[in-house]
């Protein structure tokens, strides 16, 4: 019996971010099951060799996934693998690697951004086209690829359509598209999409796969989608610390989440407690909800006291201290009486005066 | 219930690595405990909190416990702690961090290793000497850090006095000391010795603590002894792609290795292991046996043909292809006949002409 | 007799850039007074020695000058002395360091940019303040430093008040200042002060000091102002490769820049240059002057199909492809004679329908 | 007239470096002849274009030459073509670059140097083996390169079979070939070969040429020899910020230095110096030469105090300050007269009691 003592309440759930979750049940028992005997270190186990073929269903047979640590790590080791060593990233100025990494893609691996502002966290051809210029000069560091986040920081989805756009224009001027799905989950719930369609066969080359903010322990992945442009993973997440020994754990997490449909009802069901948030807020009066909602966060500007007031009661972010702009995230395990408690004391708020 | 099967089985145990293991059956229920509800994530949950004292008893009060991923990112993380943009650190060349890791120090974090041969991996004041020189000639790296391994990776230990006097050494050339615990609670169950013994109280500054190797799914922790020269890990830990988000899961694991007797029983049962084996192994002719068994590993020479005939049977390494040096490694969860099977196996593939 | 022939027209000059012109003559020969014979080599020579005063004449007895190749290894020198590892610094989006060094910030130390979109490249305390927060998340790349240009990439200068308002504004917020003087003796010329007050007196910590802008045939050099914190800069030099072996060759030409007003006579020439180009331009119709002119460059704005012609006859460039924006750059030996060309030939094109 | 002033006795020449010595008159000359007028910066001037099909000759039509500021920066640019992020350089333990550039090559490009412990300096396909290992295993940093130095730290030469035997060898494992050509010149005097017989002949991949040491101000060059494997250097060479704007005042060293006889001229003299100053050392009881001469240096151990007590007349370095070997170096400009004298004045040290 564990040494090891229960520390908080599993009754309460907050709107802080889907990383507060914990672990989905059924991955959990998946990870019981893999428990027992020895499997090979660093990937070489029965596991890790059958999830090429899990993610090759998702991503197309050419799929080539690795497991990593964290989003970060996988981002980093994305963009290494897309980028030489004197190339730069086109992003959002919103991009979660630009702005929320504590600088990991410059300080590990010399990555240089050239920011964009964009409406709502979304490239376009455009968009890009303000940074994609310069190839030749060598003052300027080399767009040599562009990343996406799908869906955005800011809760936003793009669609298949304007994902080809990109892919396009980005290729055609010879750039790489890295994609950092660490909500892509959420992203195909919201779109009703496979995730093929807005990954490969919309022309992304390389995927951040985020696995921890759909209910895994720990778990994310880059997939390779174009290996013969991208390469030498095995190397890159190594020397990016990236590497786990006990993989096995990692990759039964991933078996749970996306041989049957786990990954789909978990970010559905995320994304319509935020649909239902979004809802009920936008019948608050003095509640500006500012961003569409098309996954599983909802982003409101309220005044700053009811705002306050409100985070007595739940754990939610200041997402922009100037604005006063706040995020309410939902998760896996969102109840709706979560939701309706959350909507009933904010309205209960905004009445105070 | 999990879409995930089982695809191993359980019951076959090898000998290449204290990393081919799975989770101890307490650290187990430990992960199952810290489920459900909702957690702040990136360590400022209860567990994590916890655990600061939990560590503290192991290696005093000042001890600042930071959870990461890797053994390698715990490595990578604490170097660049102790040493200044342009520092350098002397290691043993067996060492995990100069030899075995993707050359990760040298490519994230930009450190230079002043490698010395040692014998039996173990370094000492006047083995120091050979790289402890050039202070404040900028062509040479400056050397700033001492890199020791507890056990190291020959399977070999520092008694407290050896490590004392280096750690005496390394301060008065104005040198930090990290020490690569990977297997720090199989160094402890050897020295039969509280784990502070040999670190905080015999000088050491900073350690990388392994809980992955004794029974965890995953989890590393660099643990600061020297809170006041070794600073701002928090954000070393995050640019460095280590900070994961459910850290609850990590945390809880080390309460339930290091709250009771949970590391000192599964090190201390590895190590008798690898000392079972070895009095086998000494019985068998042409079998030589390389080094000490002073934790859980066991190293020996035998005909290469025997050895890959063994290799059939048993999972284990060629330590060194040059050689044919093996290594057997013992884990939490070897049997004494495990053990004795793989010793009956060589001593058959011994009679073999 | 040298092999060497002469390939060049000495009596060509254009606007392109004041690099583009060639060595001073009293720097030449100061280049040839210091030759013969043996010193000693990486700055340990006479001429190197000497300088220290010199420097510190113009900036303060404790001024460290550290002589470097190029003015991107100055700039990134300095910033790896202000900047910890996990740090960052805030610049204006328009800073050459930021724009146009291949991105060797990042990419050679890992320096993370708060990039801020600024009127004329000059930033204000209120400017900083919109990059200046989040110390103490391990998720934001801590603002560490100030960069400021001086004078900018816009041609454009602070006052002694400016930059100490931003100094003293840094300072508390516990950031260091560095200022980009690949044309400070310009901003001097124009504001009419010694380099002194609107450096080591306003705050600035450390200062990239362009000499070859300015007239030398090559020689940067980082002025340390706060040798308290700005510190290590001979290990910073030489693993960041510009540490020169005949340094005294560099050395002599910044006593000929400095020991009596060269430099003040070469950039106060340059300015007038501009001011006299400028003064002409603005009385040619469709001409629109875009920036104040307060150093050595005009920048302006005409009708691309003229810009082009205009370039058949006289060098320069086109700053910003998406406005037609164009530069004139005026250097110590521009001559009125070259300015008048370039008026006339640039009303004549404009004349042309 | 400058107001710089001769701060040295250039009658005084030193046994301490090469580098210590002036500027050739030729060389000299030759960047007087440069000077005046406007030319592109950045290496698109005339000067830099001539020096193509300069270097052409001595290294090959195909050969394509990046002037660099200083050795380091050479060596540093040249192995990032070289390594990919995950490789690895195997070089000689006394190989300048991994000795005493301060780490830069790990620092600035995240450079895995796998050292060799050699005689005399010099690899050779069986040395290289010890390091030749490991591929596919991403936990060892991938063996990409092979570094050798011509001539090496110790004075001796590599012949030209020796260098094809090398890079036969190395190409067949899938790795390219560096020179540190710091003293590429003095190896083709001793050798007697040109230039090209021992490198592009001998499928050297890229030369790190160096200038500095043989007479020029200031001025390496990366000399690419198989543009199809070792590409983008005007990337790398920009953001390891060694891309110098006045580059005409560095290209017309190397057309003083390589249109002519220059080169072999300044080589030769200070291999004669060297070879002048070993025939009369050896005659000195008490003086042990260590090294064979075939460059420009002489290694010898002589007692300490003779040596320090000689060390008061002449500069040189003791190399080793465990075994008390000294190190006279020769340069372009090193009289018989003070070969003589140093003899003459070590034969008088060594008589004292």
């Amino acid at each position: 019996m564990t040494d090891a003592l229960r520390r908080h309440d599993p009754a309460i759930r907050g709107f802080a971010s889907d990383n507060n979750a914990g672990v989905h049940p059924e991955v959990l028992e998946a990870i019981i099951l893999a428990n027992g005997g020895h499997q090979p270190a660093y990937g070489a186990d029965d596991y890790t060799e059958h999830i090429q073929r899990v993610f090759g269903r998702h991503f197309g047979e050419q799929a080539a996934t690795y497991p990593v640590c964290t989003g970060t790590g996988a981002n980093v080791i994305a963009l290494q693998a897309c980028v030489p060593r004197w190339g730069a990233v086109i992003a959002a100025e919103s991009a979660h690697a630009y702005l929320d990494e504590g600088g990991a893609p410059e300080k590990m691996a010399g990555i240089k951004f050239h920011p964009v502002a964009t409406p709502e966290g979304k490239l376009t051809p455009e968009l890009i086209d303000r940074e994609a210029w310069g190839w030749g000069n060598e003052h300027r560091a080399q767009p040599s690829a562009v990343l996406l986040s799908q869906s955005t920081e800011l809760g936003t989805c793009y669609s298949p359509a304007e994902i080809r756009a990109i892919c396009d224009h980005a290729h055609e001027l010879g750039m790489l598209v890295h994609m950092d799905g660490a909500r892509l989950a959420n992203a195909a719930a919201s779109l009703d999409e496979p995730m093929r369609r807005f990954t490969a066969d919309a022309g992304v080359d390389v995927v951040s796969f985020g696995g921890t903010k759909n209910g895994l322990l720990l778990g994310e992945a880059v997939v390779v989608l174009s290996p013969d442009k991208v390469r030498d993973l095995d190397y890159l997440r190594m020397m990016s610390m990236q590497l786990m020994s006990k993989m096995r754990f990692i990759s039964v997490q991933f078996e749970a989440l996306l041989s049957g449909d786990l990954w789909l009802r978990s970010a559905a069901h995320a994304n319509a407690m935020a649909a239902r948030l979004h809802s009920a807020a936008r019948e608050i009066d003095g509640v500006r909800l500012t961003r569409p909602v098309q996954a599983n966060s909802v982003f409101a500007i309220l005044p700053r006291e009811a705002g306050e007031r409100l985070q007595k009661r739940h754990r939610f972010y200041v997402w922009n201290e100037r604005t006063g702009e706040v995020r309410w995230m939902c998760a896996f395990d969102t109840t709706p009486e979560d939701v309706d408690n959350l909507a009933a004391d904010l309205a209960a708020e905004m009445r105070k005066p």
